[in-house]
């Protein structure tokens, strides 16, 4: 097979040479790839002229509903990708993680598109700053869809989930991608990528997918493109230090494999259910993938009482790992990705042994099962036991990347965290603990070298997602060794893909600009009650000031006995002296609530049909009895939901009625849209 | 005057080479500044051994008044700062902007620091996401104090401000800071980092100083540090591709000068407000700081018609700028900073010539007052006009960082668009428009090319604070050209100089590493009611489980009545016939939220003070008449305020007696603490 490149609409194949690619199983030419030969330029063109355009016309909630659809998509076309990716040495369980894994951060991306975003094509970012005294200049926030291409150049290890978890929060933001995945495992990449492009569910311009190299792209890189890098430390440093990256100030974000840790805590003793997830999590992370992933298990640490036992349990363990042709059900770790991989992992494996020793394994000598040892790329679990860890250098900074973990032991908490620490950046540690004290120390001790902390004991150790996966919901990514860069995390990683613009203006022009009314923007009072407006006929500003209605004790007294609530504040004036809020007896804030929905209501059946919440209520000053309040609402933003309705969020103020502020808050309800002619 | 630095609590002055620093304005020299034989490797760890720690042990409450107190500290003292100050050029108005503008940033993060940070060393980001459906497995984002340096390298134009608006972050965020300032005008920063360093308002270790060469700094940063430069592009990409930048993943945070616009919007017709304001602030972008501004307008756009209107109503305005010796009060604008700097000045407007021509100024000949031409740097403003601005390169790439502005026609907004992002990349944009579509249109056209845009018009005229100055509440910083970097912003900055972690575990670990409670975390009920404990003694997690109470259709009616609130839903069972969301007459949400108050309040005098608020209110099951209804409430969170008492957060869940959720929300009360013995 020959894999081609999908660039400006287009499957094209231009390549000056010819790459063979061959499966890890049995070392067969499976596919060739061409390199080379494609206009960059053109392409990049391409993304920012069609394929940005496109998707900046369409909302966030209609940006989801197209992730969902290629999820869905996908999802019904998932047995040809892992059919494909067990020549990669995956095996069922590993392509679960790729495949599924990948389609499963479409959809979680196109749930909270639709759950968390404004069905609009900009985000506001934090609430309206005042800038000045007398209330006619201020500040907010905006988030914009960058006008350029996201690059997305991806580790062999995932060909499907590399791909989707960095396409969707791209996409959702707006910005076009061009996808370049690791030649080694392109064919899965390949096939992925002809089904996206022929579901037809992307605008035009909004995926284009690159095989073999990137020959000139990064020279037209510019501030509006991000490039977004999964693999090895060496490109990656490679690749951020080209002369366009810090002049075009281009946005670069690295993942990078890390020397990433699991740590045993004194209070997980051998016999406590900690004890037993510690050994099955680094099994599992030693044997998911034959050990390739950036986020594996590389450093096992445990009390040094407890290091012995950890071995013994871990050998026993380990020793019903079968390891073959990842096709086979009885097969539980596939080969490496290629004789050149199964090279490099036993290379870093002769450096460790300068201070570690191999305790569980032989590379020379294990059973492989239904497939040619001399011809696949096959590796046994290797724990290897450095005995002195403080003083060794090489089993904190060198990478085997496969099926290797080292075990050493610490003395005391102060040990494990500098320990940890000596990876000098992760992408994440797990910590097997029942003591939220001890959790609480690794985060303050651990925390700022890790991208992802988990915690896991028996309240958790049955649905607990694995060390070494990365969930849509929460970042990816870590400092230091591990690239410093920052993806997933739900919603946040849009901001990847957006300009923050701080906007300065009137509180008129913000309010016109974004859509939001904010105090000191107009008020627009009209004739009817702004409850009698269908939603889109409904202004921003449109404002409800009620006539003023006099709190009585006789009020507060009846809404007591009414609701049970009795509380000495608004009772009992002599206990109520000296009380550092109030001057006496009070209104029940929920009175004054109450009092207000009363003020505003316009009773008849009308576009507004329900109250479904409130935000941010905040009672400022106590009203007394015998004081009098008035409300103020207005309508300060709109968001569509669906054909028959749409929410909005008024900005509500109870006063006194000598204009004294009482209670501010923001009411929200559900509005039906105009009925069709 | 010879200028020591200040490392490891003391007053050095080892350098090699003594670099003599002259002022502006006679060319006599005024300091020696001394560089290099720093031991950085000793200062580094000075910062994080010593500052690092103390500043992690204060929260950032405490970090908060520690800047408050700072900033009072130089305010009595600002005057010392003016004098010197003068032999930069800086005139009075320059001034304020450096010295008073550089406390004000201190004064605004310590107010900021208390209101809107909590009361910890730790904040965290965004809620709790649930990763597993039997709920016994969750994330939470947290963001924790990086264990690092935060070098800050500073340019000459505003070393008070510079240095401070750097520091106020940095060290709100427990972060301590290692400041080098820009040697031209280094005396200003060391009179400054001298006042620092003698109020001891700062723990040790927490502000360091380097005059002269940063040396072999770089080769020592880690991850745990950040770089942030403001400056030249060349030395920021220079710094940027350091190879230890990438291989470490150190944050490196640069602002570099941009070739920023200010737009005259076609409604802004000449004898409009706003085509006078534009007038105004480019005359005012001109002359401030004698244009040495990395926000300054270099390139005036306006509709072409307006163009010659523009440039006589502009040379009219700048022949009343004295220029000469700032310290007199009729002098409007002093000398560029120096002879070096003039010169780049007059060769940055050679090669602009050859695509514009000036209009307004001569350099060879204009009005100097109270100074030597031949010995200081005296500029006039000079405005140049470009008539083929979308044929010329070099007026939107070359800053001639002085008192020069380019005036270019424009026609129609796409084309103003189009010249406005050929700067590549801006700190901020102005448009002069009283239209809020004209408005919108270049938020989505220019934003993402600007790290700030505002809008000038004649409602904010009087009140607003400039095209060319940052505000602490807002990000300062653009992409491309302006180097990408973001600092201020408010708290957000913060993040900055701290690491986010996604901390994954079960309900009970995540509450007990965050203090902040869960649902899935433990319940506890104790015999007596939660409103009895005192701040300190109530348990997170501490809970009230009401009895039920029915809801009968009596109580709506009266509470209609009473309330005022008659809306169809809750009165007329035939009206809602049909309704979308309710089965028929329901409860008001009031009414629910008033008899859940009944149900829980604890009505005798006790540690709760007040209810002072309620946050995310939603009403998810509506309630009919007959239904019952009960209460959980959780202590969710505790934030200390002052010695009296502080506030927490319930978590409240209204259900019916058959456990359905009705309503859910936060609700916030004000709890004494303990009294002393």
């Amino acid at each position: 097979m020959k894999l081609d490149s999908f660039v400006s609409g287009q499957w094209i194949s231009p390549g000056r040479d010819s790459i063979e690619v061959r499966s890890a199983v049995t070392g067969d030419v499976v596919a060739h790839a061409t390199s080379g030969g494609i206009d960059m330029r053109e392409t990049l063109a391409h993304a920012r002229n069609v394929g940005g355009k496109n998707l900046r016309r369409m909302t966030f909630h209609q940006r989801a509903d197209m992730l969902k659809k290629l999820a869905q998509y996908l999802t019904e076309r998932k047995d040809q990708l892992y059919k494909l990716s067990f020549q990669t040495g995956a095996t069922r369980t590993d392509n679960l993680i790729d495949v599924d894994g990948g389609i499963g951060t479409l959809f979680v991306y196109a749930s909270k598109g639709r759950r968390e975003l404004p069905n609009s094509a900009f985000m506001l970012d934090g609430t309206v700053e005042s800038l000045a005294k007398g209330g006619t200049f201020a500040g907010q926030h905006i988030l914009t869809s960058l006008q350029g291409v996201a690059l997305h150049i991806n580790a062999f290890n995932f060909p499907c989930w590399g791909m989707l978890e960095k396409l969707a929060p791209a996409l959702l933001a707006g910005v076009p991608v061009v996808t370049k995945p690791a030649t080694v495992t392109s064919y899965v990449a390949h096939a992925l990528a002809r089904m996206i492009a022929e579901s037809n569910i992307l605008p035009e311009g909004a995926f284009q997918f690159i095989v073999g190299t990137t020959d000139d792209l990064f020279d037209h890189l510019t501030c509006q493109d991000v490039v977004s890098f999964t693999g090895s430390a060496a490109t990656s440093e490679m690749l951020q230090r080209h002369p366009v990256i810090a002049r075009e100030a281009v946005r670069f974000v690295a993942e990078r494999d890390s020397l990433n840790a699991a740590i045993l805590a004194p209070d997980a003793k051998p016999g406590t259910p900690e004890f037993d997830l510690f050994i099955k999590e680094v099994a599992k992370e030693m044997t998911v993938k034959a050990g390739q992933k950036c986020t594996a298990i590389r450093r096992a640490l445990a009390p040094s009482a407890h290091v012995d036992t950890f071995i013994a349990a871990l050998r026993e363990r380990l020793a019903k790992v079968q390891v073959g042709n990842p096709e086979l059900e009885t097969v539980r770790m596939g080969p490496v990705v290629g004789l050149k991989q199964r090279r490099d992992v036993l290379s870093n494996v002769e450096k460790l042994k300068t201070e570690a020793q191999i305790v569980v394994g032989d590379p020379d000598n294990f059973q492989i099962e239904g497939a040619d040892r001399a011809r696949g790329a096959f590796l046994p679990p290797l724990l290897l036991h450095c005995a002195d860890p403080k003083n060794a250098k090489g089993v904190h900074e060198i990478e085997a990347f496969g099926p290797v973990c080292t075990v050493m032991g610490y003395d005391g908490l102060d040990q494990a965290i500098t320990l940890a620490n000596r990876g000098g950046g992760s992408l994440v540690a797990s910590v097997y603990t029942h003591d939220p004290r001890t959790a609480s120390e690794m985060v303050f001790g651990i925390g700022t070298f890790h991208g992802r902390l988990v915690f896991i004991d028996r309240d958790c150790g049955k649905e607990q997602t694995g060390h070494g996966s990365p969930m849509p919901q929460m970042t990816h990514g870590g400092p230091g060794r591990a690239g410093g860069g920052e993806e997933l995390g739900g919603v946040r990683s849009l901001g990847h893909y957006m300009q923050r613009t701080a906007l300065q203006g009137s509180p008129a022009m913000l309010a016109g600009i974004t859509g939001s009314w904010t105090r000191g923007a107009p008020v627009i009072e009209k004739d009817r009650h702004p409850f009698r407006y269908h939603f889109e006929d409904l202004g921003i500003g449109q404002t409800f000031l009620s006539k003023p209605r006099t709190v009585t004790l006789e009020d507060i007294e009846h809404f007591a006995h009414f609701t049970g609530d009795t509380f000495y504040a608004h009772m009992d004036e002599e206990a109520t002296k000296g009380h550092p809020f109030f001057p006496g007896r009070v209104a029940h804030g929920y009175l004054l609530l109450s009092f207000a929905a009363g003020l505003f209501v316009d009773p008849d059946p009308g576009p507004v049909l329900a109250n479904y919440g409130l935000d941010n209520l905040r009672f400022v000053k106590p009203i007394q009895p015998g004081e009098a309040i008035k409300v103020r609402l207005t309508a300060k933003e709109k968001s569509p939901r669906n054909k028959q309705y749409g929410e909005v969020r008024w900005d509500v103020e109870i006063t006194t009625d000598k204009g004294e502020t009482a209670a501010t808050y923001e009411l929200l309800t559900m509005n039906a849209v105009r009925p069709s002619a």
